[in-house]
């Protein structure tokens, strides 16, 4: 084992422990789908594929249209004791822990309406939730009071969350900010269609500083950022900044696919350190995403040993809560970088 | 509402923002019942009990069996716009997110081979939480691949958590301290009975330093400290030093019902700063506690402003999840307080 993490740590950028390759060798177990792996491994993509690449060449792993144990493969398993990555999360709720019984009328009427939205693109890191995800955000919010009669701020809304936050008519008054045009005039042009009135909507880049009249005015904001420091500052920074008063929420996607460990823990002291806010909930697997097209156009394509899109939906993120305290602040000034934004050595699906 | 929030800043050490007042508020519009108020409103219980107080002596709320809205209260919550706080967990996996489905057997075996144990007791903060409860530790550490084939250090088991873990056969060495020598030899009895000899059960105050054959010893741990810095310090910090390398897991409950979001934040800070640990999982509701027997013995019952005692199992803790990364370190010095290990201004129930 000594041996083969001695050679992972030549090869990858990203920081390696025995436990990581333990993880991704009980993945392969469960599975020999590329994708299931990385899903199962939690681990970040890239190194997820460097550590396959390096157990094959150490004769551990075979690979034709998967990734497979080799019989020297099968002997270290039980020499190390691995076990099979289990997945034993409630079926009911997708291991969500949040009820969407109530909510089933406006699924419904979500999936009908978005029908025709724009699809992903690569250039703005696009990649859309389930629509059951999305029903499911509304339903967690509502749980943790952050909905009826609040005012919400979606930062970048490639998921549609505020058309299902209208549909809900729940909030007070929604506003969403996006880069993509073609998003915000089908946010628009749905609104109309709902007779929602309450809402604006405004294409926006959000490395450029907030317009004064959005600082300070939410109550709650939800985002999905990309998973770069730079990002996390931009997206996040920007929302806390938004919130009007101690005790407002917000809510981000955090995923281990782009996010090792040692990334997560630099995020998580952005948020109680920098920006001083208290972290309430950090849910697995929340945010399930649909597989978005341009997949052979991905970094992550090209990492993959084995080259046949996904057949289930891989890509998941955690949902993180949190909320401010008196002395919080968030990030103000505009952000100077551009591919940085998205990419790091740990991403892959931009 | 600004008088109020004055009133109660006059009258409470722990820190009252307007969002706590509207979760209390929230709370008294879904339940008349003080327990079941604090539960719901998710603030801390003495901050819960100044708040009624005030309310109570300005006229909006009344109290005879329970707590009601007066007149004046019900137009203060029209006028502020506060609704019911919402309960929609799922009911299949009370929220946790994970299925006890497949170890509905260990559940039966726990409950039986559990009944004569012995009861809470206060000197020590006792409490210990639901059979389903114990069970789903046990399902959510297997789905984080943190028991098989792993040596698991269980720091003070009044919930005889190192019961389920025995019964599972899973771990590949189990390790209990407990201060409390009737739970060590309870556990040791049932060790017997059911014939599992890869337990370690050791009688021992977590103020003392640990014994140097545990550190960098196990693979995983799991603690449900008292609520103080100190505590977290003694407990999780102690649970630290006793992991033996990167990926280890460790596993704490922590209640809002004793602690607002400003110590969990100073608590974050200890995790993610000075412990150099990652978290991975916060789960709320994950924890429930069978009501305890001395209530009336308890800050929280004088607090009370109704002497009844609770019919539902109000107390509550999140799962908190943390993982060690190379950075990380622990804690190991003696700790020189009484006391004050358990208690401090938001703490009630001991």
């Amino acid at each position: 084992m000594e041996d083969i993490i001695r050679k992972i740590r030549e090869k990858s950028p990203i920081r390696v422990y025995e436990r990581s390759v333990r993880n991704i060798l009980g993945a392969i177990v469960s599975s020999k789908n590329f994708w299931k792996i990385v899903d199962l491994s939690e681990e970040p993509l890239p190194l997820v594929a460097d550590v396959i690449e390096i157990l094959k060449e150490k004769g551990y792993v075979k690979i034709d249209d998967g990734i497979l144990l080799t019989d020297k493969g099968k002997k270290l398993i039980d020499k190390e004791g691995i076990e099979g990555a289990k997945e034993i999360q409630c079926k009911h709720c997708s291991g969500r822990g949040i009820s969407i019984e109530d909510f089933k009328d406006i699924l419904k009427d979500f999936e009908r309406i978005v029908k025709d939205r724009p699809l992903p693109k690569q250039e703005f890191d696009q990649a859309f939730v389930t629509s059951e995800t999305v029903i499911a955000r509304i339903a967690f919010m509502l749980s943790r009071n952050d909905i009826v009669n609040k005012e919400i701020f979606v930062i970048g809304d490639d998921d549609l969350t505020s058309v299902a936050l209208m549909l809900s008519h729940l909030p007070k008054r929604i506003t969403v900010i996006d880069i993509d045009r073609r998003l915000t005039d089908f946010i628009m042009k749905l609104s109309k269609e709902i007779g929602y009135s309450n809402i604006d909507i405004l294409t926006f880049d959000i490395r450029e500083e907030l317009p004064d009249d959005m600082r300070k005015k939410f109550d709650t904001f939800i985002t999905d950022p990309p998973e770069t420091i730079y990002a996390i500052k931009a997206f996040v920074g920007r929302g806390i900044s938004s919130l009007r008063a101690p005790g407002c929420a917000g809510y981000l996607g955090l995923t281990r696919r782009e996010s090792s460990l040692d990334k997560w823990v630099k995020i998580e002291r952005v948020l109680v350190d920098e920006f001083k806010v208290v972290i309430t909930d950090i849910v697995k697997d929340f945010n399930e995403y649909v597989n978005w097209g341009y997949e052979e156009k991905t970094r992550a394509w090209k990492l993959s040993p084995v080259k046949k899109k996904p057949l289930h939906n891989w890509y998941k993120s955690y949902m993180i809560r949190v909320v401010t305290l008196d002395e919080s602040v968030g990030f103000d000034g505009k952000i100077e970088v551009d591919e940085e934004l998205y990419n790091d050595e740990e991403s892959s699906t931009t």
